[in-house]
């Protein structure tokens, strides 16, 4: 045991060497490179494996697969949760959780962080029982099982939920110190369904159906309008969700997939799509979900999510690990198509340079990119703005306030600034400019 | 509860026309379709929701958030799970479960799902505890620490994995009639890490040196070979899988990844990378792994899962659900690039049909096909065979004999039939041919 210990001992001291060699390798200090590597090489040339530390799991072998039919998350990754507000109490009706998006990588979301908002809790609904009906100003109303939809041709694609709430608070100030909270109602997954297009031929369109409504099954009976042509287009009814049958919070057995709009309008546990000429007016589509502008008036029907970005790290969660290098990195989306460019500011948005898109570039899928930043401790205003392929630019605060005035709440895609603390504190500041 | 029950029925004979219309309108049988039409017609315009059954859930709100910081899927779903073979008792030491192919969709495996096969069990390792130690023929041995790999530049890339001995037991004829069993050895996700060519030029590759032994952390202490290569070409030591951290089974906090390579070889729970001039000869690639032809030699270092496919519904566990128009789809893939296309044969391998590739066409990853079925209730043999961006076509099972011969037991990427029966059943029956 003593042996283990030493060694592990000397590992760690070799480590942070290591460590202090990148860093020193982004400065350009070369004097420190050369001393810091010689004085490691000369350690680290006594290594072998035996002399590493044998940790415990490498003396005995570990559980076995007979009790994990559906595995799970290491124990040690307990604080990768989904998390909701405290000061919005959770209650069974009305609540709403958000994804870690300062833990996640790449641009799945795997299921069990997927956001989730519901207005009546989530239902446990037995798919044997459930039915969607397609009516109104239809040639031919149709109900059908869920089984009877999977046999429709299916297709699959990647694409980004985002609540229209998403950083609704943080349009009057900055609220919340936590990546988490100021973007973290925003997931993204690879959906299986099957074009609402086919279902709609199938019940034959009558002549001047304008609109849809899409009724869930909750005890809410959320309900949305949306145009036709959205149905037309890439509209999903949706049952399954990477891969595995969609989740309960997710819509099970079916949801509609209204891809890049707003999160309300992908109407979850749907039963109910009814066809007609005018939208219904809903309690969703009118007391909430609109943007009252100064004028007095309030949009309505603002579907598309428009383009946004967020840096992820870092962020106030992910605070700057040290000065020298370091991989800045984050996500960024839209709901009108595919992200052209990033741009990423180091001084709150008068300096921009351009980020590197990395992996997927999807059609209204998050997107990741990243730029290297050289820290040298200073004070620093972080802000990235995404690009989509309209043209379409990410506004600043100000912009958008100078638009939607202090009254809306919806639909908040101003560029984000994380204020870099000396410390390497990582604040939320909403700069108005 | 009467009315809610009688228009349920009703609903259900009504879902029943829906269902049988369009068999009929895939048959072409016009005259059947218009009467069942009409007699839908009649009874369906009478529909109003109020009419619909309203289900339980619709009355009452469901759970709310405040205990589902990590979510699970619906309690319905609990036969999509992971399974291990009755026959191969699951001991703490060996073993193997494998994914549901039958019950999914689209390209990515949900975590949870994902294959494992292991060795010595599956460690429970503290990250913090954790180390990745490069050395041998380096310039600068190093070691690191799983927060200072984090801070690398990182891609992530959708690739699949498949164990070397998926369908191992089906070379020598039909052993299980399902599909889970028969190809389940394979899952694919979105891999997030740092590209192994970086760490190795922080390191410093020695002249001379041609490979690399990569070394677990688990009990078994499994260690494999691979050429220098593909260290610096796609390899990546990785530590997130579809967005949140890698799971336990699949190598928590560390694996390796060679993309497209045989399972064994993408190291899991790595703690040791060696650079060495030839291949060690460890267990995993002597008296394992490898392929026995029929002269007595046995090949060795056979990395490359070579372009396979196969067709997931139908399957054993999802027989034909009636006659009529059916929607065959499957999964290819090929661990030496994109799939270019795949072949479906109805008469075992006679005739050929090309089906349509569905959704993303990604390197090295699962790639889905459909293509449409009229069946008329007749005996068929469904094969499918996939090529691949370098031309290689899937090989039949008496192609594949030809090479091999008896003794082999890896490797196996033959065409699979499946036999339909009149019932509508499917059964698992290997060609040789």
């Amino acid at each position: 045991m003593r042996d283990d210990k030493d060694t592990k001992n000397s590992g760690d001291k070799l480590s942070r060497l290591v460590f202090d060699r990148r860093r020193f390798l982004g400065s350009g200090l070369l004097g420190g490179l050369a001393a810091l590597a010689g004085g490691r090489r000369a350690e680290a040339d006594g290594l072998s494996t035996s002399q590493l530390v044998v940790p415990p799991w490498s003396h005995r072998p570990g559980p076995g697969v007979a009790t994990r039919a559906y595995g799970q998350p290491s124990p040690y990754e307990k604080s990768v949760i989904r998390r909701f507000l405290p000061w919005i109490r959770p209650t069974r009706e009305a609540s709403v959780s958000f994804t870690p998006l300062q833990d996640l990588h790449g641009i799945i979301t795997p299921n069990g962080l997927f956001f989730e908002r519901h207005h009546a809790g989530t239902p446990e609904i037995d798919p044997q029982q459930h039915r969607l009906v397609i009516h109104g100003m239809v040639e031919q109303p149709l109900v059908f099982r869920v089984d009877e939809l999977m046999r429709f041709p299916s297709v699959s694609r990647i694409h980004f939920i985002e609540c229209a709430g998403n950083g609704a608070m943080e349009q009057h100030g900055a609220m919340h110190n936590a990546l988490q909270f100021t973007h973290g109602m925003l997931s993204c997954a690879e959906w299986t369904g099957v074009p609402l297009r086919y279902l709609l031929r199938e019940a034959g369109i009558r002549k001047g159906a304008r609109w849809l409504l899409a009724e869930g099954a909750d005890a809410a009976g959320l309900a949305r309008s949306f145009p036709i042509e959205k149905a037309m287009d890439d509209a999903l009814i949706v049952y399954a969700q990477n891969g595995e049958p969609l989740r309960p919070e997710q819509g099970y057995p079916l949801r509609l997939l209204l891809p890049g709009w707003e999160g309300v309008a992908n109407v979850k546990w749907l039963r109910r799509l009814e066809v007609g000429d005018r939208p219904w007016e809903t309690r969703e589509e009118t007391a909430t979900y609109t943007d009252l502008l100064p004028s007095g008036k309030a949009r309505q029907f603002t579907f598309v999510q428009e383009a946004k970005s967020v840096i992820t790290s870092p962020c106030p969660e992910r605070p700057m690990p040290g000065r020298g290098r370091f991989m800045v990195e984050g996500l960024a989306w839209s709901g009108a198509g595919r992200i052209k460019a990033v741009d990423v500011s180091f001084d709150g948005g008068r300096n921009w340079r351009s980020a590197r898109l990395k992996g997927l570039v999807l059609d209204k899928a998050l997107t990741r990119f990243e730029i290297e930043w050289n820290w040298q401790g200073g004070q620093a205003l972080l802000q990235s703005r995404a690009i989509d392929e309209t043209g379409y630019v990410q506004p600043t605060l100000g912009q958008l306030r100078a638009v939607r005035g202090m009254n809306s709440m919806y639909h908040n895609n101003a560029i984000q600034t994380w204020l870099i603390h000396p410390s390497g504190e990582v604040e939320n500041v909403q700069l108005d400019v």
